[in-house]
């Protein structure tokens, strides 16, 4: 039997791009059985709140409709969407505790099932990890 | 006989910047004889257009001339050399398959030699890799 | 007795917010026990300037001051504390040789106790690390 594989995402923009790229990526991971573990750090962790609207970065801010139209138009769901089929999917979701205190970010203001974790607790997961990917 | 390393790179951005440093990492990379895989999504996926002519970020846009004149003086390839050397060297290079459908890019509005790839079967050499960046 | 287990970090962004990052992953690595290696190239390399003042990017940069701020109010030291905890914790700073041809910058424009070094220099060893990130 073949040992099970690890991949950590650090996730620190809450643009719309990396916000749909983290989520693929994790998602099209955890459905190949790969033990998939994402920590949203700095403005990643905007990503974590309850009701998130990401929008794509810049002045092209303007466009995230346009894009989520022409995702939707090849069967890809949108970013609520693909955070509630991570958590099917078993993908752990992680909140920096140190960006939660930077920002005054409190755990009632996140969704549901997500673990408050230090920056050392998610080193451990990563330096465990066949892969790791920093996406910011 | 020492096992070859393998390295996988994922380009998110489509700047200057980032298009450099993903093609002199990877072309060092290779030269040294590590197996290197350049998977390029999103924004970055106008890197393998045809023509493509990367810009610096922003409103440092007007100052890709300039940049590009310093590195010629240090005897540094612009992009498109870059691009040749890498195929030269082996580099593996990659088109996002989802994202050549959300913009509307076609296998011949891209240049020669790319392999167009899913998320998964990229994933599947991450973990495969000793080294993995997301550049973006 | 457990293998010593490494971390390689490419930073190549000079804002406050990737700046910040990186010192704060690669200070809590290096105190948990791990090597820890920072390799600063392109816009990153600013970083390692005598009396570098990152700032938080674009329009945010005038909030720069703010986050600092809130950072001291729960603990967090500035950004040149942490580089000297870095050189105390034994973690090695690499300056990009390529960049600073690039940009002009001489080592004796750079801060105490980083190595200049070369992009193959670097990538023997991050193929070698059980952990890499780019943060930019």
């Amino acid at each position: 039997m073949p040992e099970t594989k690890r991949f950590a995402i650090v996730v620190s923009e809450g643009t719309f791009d990396k916000a749909m790229m983290s989520m693929m990526m994790g998602n099209t991971a955890a459905s190949m059985g790969i033990e998939t573990h994402i920590f949203f750090t700095f403005f990643g962790l905007n990503l974590l709140k309850k009701g998130a609207k990401p929008k794509m970065p810049g002045i092209y801010r303007f466009f995230t409709g346009m894009m989520i139209k022409k995702m939707k138009g090849i069967g890809l769901e949108g970013f609520k969407e693909q955070l509630d089929m991570a958590k099917d999917l078993g993908v752990k979701l992680y909140a920096c505790s140190t960006s939660m205190e930077i920002m005054g970010i409190k755990k009632e203001d996140l969704i549901d099932d997500v673990t408050v974790l230090g920056a050392a607790a998610f080193l451990n997961i990563g330096v465990e990890s066949e892969m790791q990917l920093f996406i910011g």
